[in-house]
């Protein structure tokens, strides 16, 4: 194997698919990085247990100074070095593999070699089948990422509660996460007649994130029994789904609510995040929201050890009761409202014991609901 | 005690103070910060059981609208809520004590509340001797104290090498600093005869390198039997010293070098980062420095586990012998090349087992000497 490449090329290449190697792990081999040279492009792949990347680059006629392959082969090289070598050399990239598969990255005067690993151990990627192909635009899919993942459990209590569940039945394809005290829901149109219903792990999407950029490109979805395979500009993204049935969200939704309040997002969010001052002290950084009797809404949170805050806001509109009254963990208010690019948002209230519904006014794409907190 | 403050100008000071706050202490009023405010001004105070820093807010007639004092006294506030309130406040503020010691701070309908401590349980600072005054640019001081201070020992095995050895005699101050393996010296003149010799504590002159702004202003330095005092700006800080007997340092000092080396900085900077890519793995991040016959400087490292670097750099001068092949911690190299400025540096070179010595060309105001690392 041997190619010449430039710099930035590579550099960006390798950091693609860096954050599917196992930093830690009883298998040296998945600390690295494989990478293939064909005659027409030179492909890097990197995997964990979970997740496995895949970036190729091709060499292309227009820009044919940008790679040029001399001899095509395969080789594993530390992840970490190869970056680390790779960010600190001045100027384009020589790379040769010796009989011995040292691997050597030339550039400039400066000769590096770093001992690889034999490719043949190098776990294999789940097998692609594209005879079910679902095509969704990037921008959609990552908005509906961005607007649910975080809404994810962190606690392994309930596995299947720590991944994103797609849904798309009818060209209404869904994203749904919670942890069972908050929910996050997203949604979009697709142009499909497949239907899809899996458990995608937090790390995949978070990688889907990470790596896809807002373009007009398609992303394309496969789905085995196990596995879930994103495609997107250059790269492929392979993770294994979480097992297990996830639960039926659409009871929690609320039919009919007591009170609807419609507030400025700006300041509804700079009021939680003044609110959760003790958030580091309080359990559950409990926020109490009230309307009061001249129809403003109270945002107050107290310490007894170190004090409180209050604060109160005009509400731009109050439909529906005006007693209103309820605790919630100000954390998860804050997490929905950052999703919330629209200027005006709606909470719905049924009851101090009955999820808060979280919703940006005129769209009904995506809501969110809180579980209020015990006050007692 | 109440007053009307701009929230800027009181944000800069309690960030100015937050330092020499303790975090974690056995002393909870420790964690606070005293606010005192008199008839034409405001200070805010800090301590720790090693440094106390202290600032002081004047009235000031021309910009009276930044700070309005509309009644004196003192409180004890903690310092970690005062900052994140702060932060949080859209506009200027209004500060208050209630009669049972709590402080009420008020800005645009936000009115948060916290516990104060009473300030007569608050530490008293060291008193200041000012008839012992040394005086010397900020500019000046802070140079010295870039150079110097990054290269103290991080190890309590010998305590009065955690700080920086201050000395002034006949005009001349010099801060030198070691932690016996490499050791970084530098110099000013002073117009001064006062004379000292003391050993300050690495966290003062690092808060010193923090606030001390680059400006025409003049440090005062104070000294009694245990403590410094640095007066700049509007900020006293007081620091214990550290007492032993600092080693004598002068006998370090090359007289005689075998070779001497003209280098470009910035390329041997490169190269000795280059050559630090197997560090964390390597004992001392051992790199081998060495001249090739045709007189250029070859830089390489080995890790018999990942791989070898290796680079030829040319060579602006040789003066000398042309035999050099010395081992030293790439990391302490890398340290010493970053407070240089100047574009062409000098590596003085007296033989395998002794300090090489790094300075800038035409320039003995500071330079670092480095000890080999055993080859074998």
């Amino acid at each position: 194997m041997e190619f010449f490449i430039e710099r930035e090329l590579f550099l960006q290449a390798i950091q693609d698919v860096s954050k599917a190697v196992s930093s830690r792990t009883m298998n040296p081999i998945l600390s690295g990085i494989k990478i293939t040279a064909e005659s027409e492009n030179i492909t890097l792949l990197a995997t964990n247990s979970d997740l496995t990347i895949q970036k190729v680059i091709p060499v292309c006629n227009k820009q044919s100074h940008r790679l040029h392959i001399v001899c095509s082969g395969s080789t594993v090289v530390s992840a970490k070095y190869l970056l680390q070598i790779v960010k600190r050399l001045p100027g384009d990239i020589h790379i040769k593999i010796d009989h011995l598969n040292k691997i050597k990255i030339l550039s400039n005067g400066i000769d590096a070699n770093l001992n690889g690993f034999d490719f043949n151990d190098f776990p294999i990627p789940p097998k692609l089948d594209d005879s079910q192909e679902i095509r969704i635009p990037n921008s959609v899919f990552k908005r509906m990422v961005k607007q649910t993942l975080f809404a994810v459990s962190r606690s392994d209590t309930r596995p299947v509660l720590t991944g994103v569940h797609l849904s798309l039945e009818n060209g209404r394809f869904s994203c749904t996460a919670t942890n069972s005290h908050r929910l996050a829901f997203s949604r979009g149109t697709v142009d499909t007649k497949e239907s899809l219903s899996c458990v995608v792990p937090f790390s995949a999407l978070n990688e889907f994130n990470r790596l896809a950029e807002v373009d007009n490109e398609i992303l394309k979805l496969y789905i085995s029994k196990h596995h879930i395979i994103f495609r997107f500009n250059s790269i492929t993204l392979f993770s294994r789904l979480i097992e297990g049935n996830y639960p039926n969200v659409e009871s929690l939704i609320l039919t009919e609510a007591r009170t609807i309040l419609t507030l400025n997002k700006e300041m509804l969010q700079q009021g939680i995040d003044r609110a959760s001052l003790f958030g580091s002290v309080i359990e559950n950084n409990k926020v109490l929201l009230e309307v009061t009797r001249d129809l403003k809404l109270r945002i107050c949170s107290t310490s007894t050890v170190f004090g409180e805050i209050e604060e109160v806001q005009s509400i731009i509109n109050l439909q529906g009761e005006s007693e209103l009254s309820v605790a919630i963990d100000g954390n998860f208010l804050m997490d929905a409202l950052k999703t919330i690019e629209e200027e005006v948002v709606q909470l719905s209230y049924s009851g101090s014991m009955k999820p808060l519904l979280l919703q940006a006014v005129d769209s009904d794409l995506h809501f969110h609901l809180i579980s209020p907190v015990r006050t007692a």
